[in-house]
């Protein structure tokens, strides 16, 4: 079975644990980042979960960190479900290419943080999507499949690509929209796999709710582009290393929705900023499910038996004030 | 004065080392990154700059690597010269917005180089971008400005920011397009700048060679969104670190030609893809300017009277084989 790992910082000191019983079961070594875990603390994570006389804390004793350490390289893929492309303004179909972006590693938070708005971001968003965590590295073209894709995958992790969409839209180009910090809280586990529940991936279960109203429910089966697939054409372009991130993409129920006829303007290189800003504006003012101050966030990834379970993401949204504000 | 420093391979080790009278002068001390030179080595390079006892390699005894370590943020600014944007159907004037996007740091190639085309890859291009090197951690809203630049940049590198337009403009997000390995040649030289030669780095000259045919030529006063509001923008969003590249832009002369029409076209949502990469084919198919199987690009920056130098990055285009035509 596969294990839950949580980071933590608890008087100022980081340690890692591993999830038992409701309690925190505190790994002797320490490890700077995922990859050391990975690399010299999976054996002793293994144990300490049935050793009955591990040392442990509680959760309410600790804040618990991203599980994603830096640097890492967090890669997603955009619009790969069809009911998020259809809301979005898309043909709801698999596309013929895998759409791929970034979001800076200085955008992970932990998953009790609070997700910061900046005061320049007008609609805020959340997309909840299952973490895909690289176990090895990858430096040339490897073909992953379904069978071997234990080779290359470590773990899963429940992240919220939270996004800007005023600027992400606007500009075109998603990196700034998407990489404001605290723009992608994980965890709050990172679930190390055992490699028999491999194939279990295909088939858990994502929620999202907003002050606990269920906005997102789908299941991993609905991917259009699959994990192993997305592997395989991210190593014929790019290297990926022990603890970096693939963000697989989000499901339908986000805040935004979009016509064909707005995304088209948006995306029209003709128009002016302005112009698409108030044609994006203009089509959302309506929409009353973008993040405001307050709001809570949770999410959840788990199989339908619970056997796998990623546990909840939950973060408060603050919407930080501009510096004219704070001054008066 | 500022000084040129490399990173070789001499007999399958790696060292850096600093140019003098056309010889490397080798650093003692050996620095695993970009980041840990600048933490420990920055004071031996400046002083064996002076040495005449410093023991030396030649250029031809060596392989120059990319003075830039992995791993390493890069960050690119799109579109910020006025005849680039032009010749890429845009309006010529300064946007509203300061364009970001990222390359893989796995694109990071050295000054002599392959440049290795993908089989898929139809429209291979250039760009020469003046590279700043970050100079301290920025983890929080920095100000700076032209009289404090000097203490959030170490120094300045050559960038070919090799781009695959059909890639790129039909996919969307740039990230995939611009992130093949070996698509971010940098070099030859790091160039380690003294406090008061900042205020150069808006008077450097730009030229890039298409098999000696000079394709692009400009100056870094034509930079619109300029290096230290950029540095300010960036740190109110993201975080970067010792050692980080933010490539500026590059300016008119690439091989795309793109009319308002065409970049309308490709950039349309409601679009097919196979009706976008058709009409930008069509558009190029007349354009003999793109990278082919030999060609060999040449780039240089530096200032007018020669005291900042940057070097010669160049490198050859191989053309990588379908794997049916390598198999027969």
């Amino acid at each position: 079975m596969g294990i839950q790992i949580v980071r933590f910082k608890k008087n100022n000191e980081t340690n890692w644990g591993v999830v038992s019983n409701n309690q925190i079961k505190v790994l002797e070594d320490n490890y700077s980042t995922l990859a050391e875990l990975l690399d010299n603390g999976e054996e002793e994570a293994r144990r300490i979960a049935d050793d009955v006389n591990a040392s442990t804390v509680s959760f309410e004793e600790v804040t618990l960190l991203s599980p994603i350490t830096k640097p890492a390289r967090i890669i997603c893929q955009g619009a790969n479900y069809s009911t998020h492309r259809e809301e979005s303004g898309m043909e709801a179909n698999r596309p013929p290419f895998n759409l791929i972006f970034s979001k800076a590693d200085s955008s992970l938070c932990g998953a009790e943080d609070n997700i910061l708005c900046p005061p320049n971001v007008k609609l805020l968003d959340y997309e909840i999507e299952l973490g895909l965590v690289i176990g090895r590295e990858i430096s040339n073209a490897v073909e992953a499949t379904d069978e071997n894709l234990g080779e290359f995958l470590a773990g899963l992790v429940i992240g919220n690509d939270v996004s800007a969409r005023d600027v992400q839209l606007v500009e075109g180009q998603w990196l700034k929209g998407k990489s404001y910090r605290t723009f992608c809280p994980v965890g709050p586990y990172f679930y190390l796999l055992d490699k028999e529940e491999i194939p279990a991936i295909h088939d858990l279960e994502l929620d999202l709710w907003v002050n606990d109203e269920l906005r997102q429910s789908a299941n991993t089966s609905q991917l259009l582009f699959k994990p192993a697939e997305t592997i395989t054409e991210l190593s014929q372009i790019m290297d990926l290393s022990k603890g970096d991130l693939i963000l697989s993409g989000t499901t339908g129920g986000v805040a935004m929705k979009l016509t064909p006829e707005i995304l088209k303007m948006v995306s029209n290189p003709t128009l002016s900023v302005e112009e698409k800003t108030n044609a994006l504006l203009e089509s959302q003012s309506e929409n009353d499910s973008y993040l405001k101050d307050g709001d809570i966030v949770r999410a959840r990834i788990k199989s339908k038996d619970g056997k796998i379970d990623l546990g909840e993401l939950k973060n408060a949204v603050r919407r930080e004030l501009p510096v004219t504000s704070i001054l008066g």
